[in-house]
C-alpha cells in the first residue's frame, strides 16, 4: 500500500495517454474522470483501471482521437456517435450538451453511441449541479447481470446516477450499479478468501454461487452464471425489479442511441481481436425552475434530507447516509492524504510507465 | 371468492363515484383504472381498493369535482395542481398534456401536486405506448419504507413505472414499488400465517421482523418499522440501493412539483380528522425519433426482448419473464374469465352498495 498526492496521479494518468496519441485536453477530462472516481473512494474506478485503457488505445479499439459525429439533433435532444473514442470524452461532451439544451429548453436529453468505458456514473450526473440542474446518467457496459431465473450474463452492471441539488445541505447523489454488489466486490471476497453472502452471484446452472474464484473466471470468460440484480436470486427477494432497472438502462443507454446490447457489446474480430466494444450512455439536465421555485425546492431537499437523517436509527447504528455523502467525506479526507494505492495497482502503472518511458510520481 | 365481468365491476364502480357527486367521465377514468389493476392480476390495486376512494370522498379529503390549475408550463413541461381531487383523474390529464407536449416538441415531463392516490403507475406509462412513445410514471405515497440503518418509514412505497414499445414483442413494461414487497404481500402472509421472510421488513427497533401482524399494526399505526426497501436490510444486500430508489421518486413526485413528501403527506386536522392527502406524482413521453429512427429501435426491442427470453434457464426454471409479460397474460385470462373477488372483497362492495343505494352486480 502506498499513497500518492492526487494531483501527482492525475498528471501521471494525462502523460500516460497523451505518450499515446490523445489529446492534452482529452488527456486531462479522462484523467480528472480517473482521480475522481478515487477521491470518491469508488477505487475500482479510479487510476487502477488506467491499464485497460491502455490495453484499448494500444489495440486500437479505442481511438486516441475520436471524431465526434451529431447523428440526431432537436431542441431537447442528440444523439452522439462517439468514434470509438474514450467513452470519459464523449460523455462530458454529451452532457455538457444536454446542459445547454436544458438551459436554453429546460430539458435536454443526449443519447451516445460507438462509444468506451466513461468511468463512474456519478461524475456527469454531478456536473448539472453546478448549474443548480438535476442530473441524469447511464450507460451499459459488458454484460455481467444474469436475468431473474436465467443462467447466463445477458445485461451489464448498468448504472444508473442521479443528482439533485439541495441548499445547505449537501447535493443527493445516488450511483448505483443495477447489480446487488459490482465485479470489483467479487474480487475483493477472492482476495480475502471469503465466500460469497447469498444474492450477490449465480454459476453456470443459475444457482447460488459462493466461490468468488469460480464466478470471476465464468464472466470474464464468458462461461456462463454472473451477477445477480439489485434484490437477489428469487422474485420473492425482489430481483425481477433489478433485472428490470438494468433492462431500463439498457434500453435507455444501448436501444435509444443505437450502440450495441446485451451480449453483442465487445465484439471480436474473426481471429478474436477485440473491436470497438460500441456500448452507449445516456444523459439528461433538468432545469428545476421547468416545475418549481427552485429556492423552494432547494429548501424542501434540505427538509426532506435533514428529516432522514434525523429519524430513529436501528440499534447499534449511528448514522443514517444520504447518497453521496459517504464519497463526498472521502474526497475531503482523499484530498488532504492522498490516495491510497493497493502493490498491485503500483505494480501495474510502474509497468505502464516504464513501456511508455515515463517516470512515475511514486 | 366470486368471479365477475370486468364490465360489470366497471359499472359498478362508476355508479359508486357518480352517486358520491363524481362527474361521469370522471368516474369513468378512475374505473378504468381500478378493473385494469384488477385485470392485469394487481388486485390491492383494483376494485378492493374502492372502499378507500369512497371513504376519502365521503370524509372530503377527496374532493369528487376537484378544479385542476396549470401553476407552470414550458413547451416541454409542466406543473399542474390537482385540487385535492381523485389521482386517477388528474393523473390521466398529466399524462395526456406530457404525451401532447412530446407529441410537438419531442419530450413532455409533467408533475403534480395537491392529489390523492393514483392507483398503478402502469396506467399512465402505457398511455404512451398507443403513440409508441417511452412513457414514465411515479408517485410518492404514504410512508411505509424505512431507510437503510433506520427504525421508522420516512418514504413511500413510492413506484417507478416505465414502458416501452416493441415491434411483434408485446412492449416493456416495468411497474414496480420500490420497497421489496408492498404492504398487501404482508397482509397475504398474515392471512396465511406465514412468517415473513429475511428482507421484506424491519420493526420499530429497525431489526427484521418476521411476523406478519406486528409490522402491519406497525405501519397503519405509525408505532415505527415499516418496510425495507428493494435491496433488503444491509447495504452487503443493497439495500441503500433501493432506499436511494426511493428518495429519487419522492423527490421527482413531491419535491419537484411541490407536493407534501416524507411523514408529512397524509396530514390530519387538531382532531384528528384527515385533510387531503397532497401527494404528488411525476409523468414523463419521450419520442423515439428524438434520438433515432423508431422502426429500428423496435426491431432492436424485439431482438434484445427475444434475446433475453431465449437465454439459458436456471435448473427447473421453464421461463425468463420480460416486465408487463405476465401482467397481460393475465388481461386476456381475465376479460375471458372474470375477475376473482375474495369474500371479504365482495362483502366490502356489497356494504358500500347498501349504503349507497346500488344494486351490485353479484
Amino acid at each position: 500500500m502506498r499513497t500518492v498526492p492526487a494531483n501527482d496521479l492525475l498528471e501521471f494518468a494525462k502523460a500516460v495517454l497523451i505518450r499515446l496519441g490523445v489529446p492534452e485536453e482529452d488527456a486531462r477530462i479522462v484523467s480528472d474522470v480517473l482521480i475522481q472516481a478515487d477521491l470518491r473512494g469508488i477505487d475500482s474506478h479510479g487510476i487502477a483501471r488506467l491499464r485497460r485503457y491502455v490495453k484499448g488505445l494500444k489495440e486500437g479499439y479505442i481511438k486516441p482521437e475520436a471524431e465526434i459525429k451529431i447523428i440526431r439533433e432537436t431542441p431537447v435532444t442528440a444523439t452522439l456517435d462517439g468514434g470509438a473514442g474514450l467513452g470519459q470524452v464523449i460523455s462530458v461532451k454529451a452532457m455538457e450538451l444536454a446542459i445547454r439544451k436544458a438551459r436554453e429548453n429546460f430539458l435536454g436529453f443526449v443519447a451516445v453511441r460507438n462509444t468506451n468505458h466513461y468511468g463512474i456514473a456519478g461524475y456527469y450526473s454531478m456536473m448539472a449541479l453546478k448549474e443548480g440542474m438535476i442530473g441524469i446518467s447511464t450507460t451499459n457496459s459488458e454484460v455481467c447481470i444474469v436475468p431473474t431465473f436465467g443462467a447466463r450474463a445477458m445485461l451489464g452492471t448498468n448504472p444508473i446516477s442521479i443528482a439533485v441539488p439541495a441548499l445547505k445541505e449537501r447535493p443527493f447523489v445516488l450511483d448505483m450499479a443495477t447489480s446487488t454488489v459490482p465485479v470489483g466486490k467479487i474480487e475483493v471476497y477472492d482476495r480475502l478468501g471469503k465466500s460469497l453472502p447469498e444474492g450477490w452471484a449465480v454459476d453456470e446452472y443459475g444457482e447460488s454461487a459462493r466461490d468468488p474464484a469460480r464466478v470471476i473466471e465464468n464472466v470474464y470468460g464468458h462461461k456462463g452464471g454472473g451477477l445477480l440484480p439489485l434484490g437477489g436470486l428469487e422474485e420473492e427477494s425482489g430481483g425481477h425489479k433489478g433485472y428490470g432497472l438494468a433492462l431500463v438502462v439498457e434500453i435507455f443507454s444501448a436501444l435509444l442511441p443505437g450502440a450495441l446490447y446485451s451480449e453483442l457489446v465487445y465484439p471480436v474480430d474473426d481471429e478474436g481481436r477485440p473491436l470497438p466494444p460500441n456500448i452507449g450512455h445516456f444523459f439528461g439536465a433538468m432545469r428545476i425552475d421547468a416545475f418549481r421555485d427552485p429556492e423552494e425546492f432547494r429548501k424542501d431537499m434540505d427538509d426532506l434530507l435533514r428529516r432522514l437523517k434525523n429519524s430513529p436509527k436501528r440499534r447499534g447504528k449511528e448514522r443514517i447516509y444520504i447518497h453521496g455523502e459517504k464519497e463526498m467525506e472521502m474526497v475531503r479526507l482523499r484530498e488532504k492524504e492522498g490516495i491510497p494505492l493497493l502493490d498491485r495497482v503500483v505494480r501495474d502503472l510502474k509497468d505502464i510507465a516504464r513501456d511508455l518511458g515515463i517516470v512515475p510520481p511514486f
